[in-house]
C-alpha cells in the first residue's frame, strides 16, 4: 500500500530550506504514516536532509530552480512560475500525487495558483484562509477569512460560515459549532449591508449544520464565546495581526517592567515557569498553519517567518486534514446546504 | 471674564450619573480654569454633586428627563431626542455656550446628532472618530477612524490623514507627524482600491503638513513606527477592540499562570509593581476619550463602560482640545491643503 503523501514547497519562507526541512522532520515524528515530496533545489534539500535521516527515508525530492519571490504579484507568479517549487507542490495535489501541499511562500501567489489549479468546490465562489486562534475557553476558535479576499458579499460570508463550521466539526470534533460574524457592534443594525444580509440569512436558514449566534466584536475573539468567527479578509487579517502584535506588545512591556528593579528581577526568576506558559500559549509558531478552505484539494499556508516548530505545526495541520479527509467532508456539507443556499439567497 | 465651559451628557454610559459626575470632578482638579454644564436629571445630578463640592462650585445643571438609549438607532435619536441630555450637550457647543461636549452614550446617535448640529468643516466630507493608543515608542499613536464610517473612499481616507496629522501636531506637539495607512501588507499593490488610491495621492501630494510613510500592518500598531494610523472605520474599530481584547486575554492567561504553583505565587508577589505598571499601561480607562474630528465644534466620546477615571480622562481630552483650540487649528490646516486636495483628487 502506498502511504499518503504531503507536498512541501521547500523554497518558500524567510528562513530558508534548512528550517523547512527541519520542521518537516519534526512533524514526521508525529505522523509516521505519511511520506513527503520536497520541491526545490535538490542540492540544498539533499544537504538539509543529511541532518534528518528519519525524514530522509520518508521523502523524495523533485528538483526545480524556479522560486516564487515574496515580491511577485499573483499574476506574475501564475505566468512565470508554473514550474516553481510552489507551483509544483500545488500541481502534485491536483494530480493526486500528494494529499495536501504546504508552503511558507508568498500568500497572494499561493492563493491565486491554488485557486487556478484546484478550482473551488461546487457551491463555493471563493476559497478562504482559515486558522485556529487561542481562546480562554476549552477550544481554539477557527477564524476566516484571514486575508485571501479583501471584499466579500453576503453570499461569500455565508459560504465562509459553512466552510468554517465544517472545519471546526472535523478538527475540534464538534457536532454543531457556534458561528459568529465579526462586526463593530452586536446590535442587528450594526455593520455593513453585506454583514447584515449574511446575518439575516444565517439567522433564518434551516438545515445548516451550525448554530448562528449573531455578531461578535474584536475584543471577544479570544473569549471562547464562538467556535467559528467569520469576517471578510481585510478586517480578518487586521484582527489576526493586531492580536499577534498586541500579544508581543504586552510581553515587551512586561519584560521592561521586570527588568526595572532588583525586586522585579527576583520576581521574574521565580515567575519563569508562568511566563514560559504565556510564551507557549501566545507564540504564533504554536498556532501556525492556515488552510485554504473551499478548494478541491488541501493547501496549507505557513507564516513566512515561521521557525522549525512553526513549520512542523503547519505540516501537522495538513496531516490532520489528510487523516480526517476534510475536503470530502466540506464537500459533503456543501452538497447538503448548497441547494438551501442558492434558493434562499437568490430569493432575497 | 467667563471661564470656558464643557458640556457633559450626565446620563450617557453604563455606569450611571454618579460615575460620570465623579469623573468630571476628578478631571476638574487638573483643569481649574474650566466650568461644566451637566445635562440630565436634575435630582440625580444634584445628589451626585453632593459628594463633590469642588465640582459643585464650577458646575451648573440643565434639567431634562429625555435620554438617548443605547439601543436607539441614530435616526430615532435624531427624531425623538432633540431635548435629550446628549442632544442638549451638543446644542450647547453649537450655540457657543460650551467649547466642547463629552458623552459616554450611544456612539451612532452621538455621531449623527453631532454631524447634523455642528456640520463638517469646509473641505471635510465626513467626521472621523480618533483616539490615542499606547506604543512602545516615545509617543502614543493617533488612530482614526474607529467606527464612525464603515465604508470610506480614497478622498475620505486622505481627509482623515490630514485631520489625524493636525490632531497629532496639537496634542503630541509634532511638527510633521508620520502618517501610515492600515493595510493587510506593506507592498504598494496590497489592499483595496480605496487604500491604494489614497496612498498614491498622499505619496505624491506636496505641501501637506505630514510625512506619508506608506502602509502599516495590524501587528505594528503599537510599535511606535507611526504617529498617525488611518483606516476606514470598520477595520479601525476591529483593530482597536482586538487590541483591547488581546491585552485582557494576555493578562488573564498570566493571572492563571501565576496562580498555578506556590513558586509562581511567590514570583507574583515580588512582581506586583511590574504587573501594576502593565495594568496601568494597558487599562483602556487610561486611554479613554475619542474625538470626532472634522466638525465645527468639539465632541468627545467616552467608552460606555468607562469608570470614574475613564470619564476623567475623556474630560481631560476635551479640556486639552479646548485649551489648544484644536477645531481652529484643523480648520487652518484644511484651508491650507483644501485646494491641493480638491484639485489633485478631482484630476484623478
Amino acid at each position: 500500500m502506498t502511504l499518503p503523501r504531503i507536498a512541501i514547497d521547500a523554497m518558500g519562507g524567510d528562513e530558508g530550506v534548512r528550517t523547512i526541512v527541519a520542521g518537516v522532520a519534526l512533524a514526521r515524528r508525529r505522523h509516521e504514516g505519511l511520506r513527503f515530496i520536497l520541491f526545490g533545489d535538490e542540492a540544498q534539500i539533499q544537504d538539509a536532509l543529511g541532518h534528518h535521516p528519519n525524514l530522509s527515508r520518508a521523502a523524495e525530492i523533485v528538483h526545480t530552480d524556479r522560486v516564487v519571490a515574496a515580491t511577485d504579484k499573483p499574476s506574475q507568479a501564475i505566468r512565470q512560475s508554473r514550474g516553481s517549487s510552489m507551483g509544483l507542490a500545488i500541481q502534485a495535489v491536483k494530480n493526486g500525487d500528494a494529499m495536501a501541499a504546504v508552503s511558507a511562500g508568498n500568500t497572494g501567489a499561493l492563493m491565486a495558483m491554488a485557486k487556478l489549479a484546484l478550482r473551488t468546490l461546487p457551491g463555493i465562489d471563493r476559497p478562504a484562509l482559515a486558522a485556529f486562534l487561542p481562546t480562554l475557553g476549552d477550544n481554539d476558535v477557527v477564524m476566516l477569512d484571514l486575508g485571501a479576499n479583501t471584499e466579500c458579499d453576503a453570499r461569500n460570508l455565508v459560504q465562509f460560515a459553512i466552510m468554517g463550521a465544517a472545519y471546526a466539526r472535523v478538527v475540534l470534533d464538534l457536532e454543531t459549532p457556534r458561528v459568529r460574524l465579526l462586526n463593530i457592534g452586536t446590535e442587528e443594525l450594526k455593520g455593513t449591508d453585506e454583514i447584515r444580509d449574511a446575518a439575516a440569512f444565517l439567522r433564518t436558514a434551516s438545515g445548516l449544520p451550525l448554530r448562528f449566534d449573531g455578531f461578535i466584536e474584536g475584543d471577544r475573539i479570544g473569549s471562547g464565546d464562538a467556535d467559528v468567527i467569520v469576517s471578510e479578509g481585510f478586517a480578518g487579517n487586521i484582527a489576526l495581526k493586531t492580536a499577534e502584535g498586541t500579544a508581543r506588545f504586552v510581553t515587551d512591556v512586561l519584560r521592561r517592567a521586570f527588568t526595572s528593579s532588583l525586586r522585579s528581577k527576583a520576581g521574574f526568576l521565580l515567575s519563569k515557569p508562568a511566563l514560559h506558559l504565556l510564551k507557549v500559549h501566545l507564540d504564533p509558531n504554536n498556532h501556525n498553519g492556515a488552510v485554504f478552505l473551499g478548494l478541491n484539494g488541501m493547501v496549507v499556508k505557513s507564516h513566512g517567518g515561521a521557525d522549525e516548530k512553526g513549520i512542523a505545526n503547519a505540516v501537522h495541520v495538513a496531516a490532520r486534514l489528510v487523516e480526517a479527509d476534510l475536503a470530502a467532508r466540506i464537500a459533503g456539507d456543501m452538497a447538503r446546504v448548497g441547494p438551501i443556499l442558492s434558493e434562499e439567497m437568490i430569493a432575497k
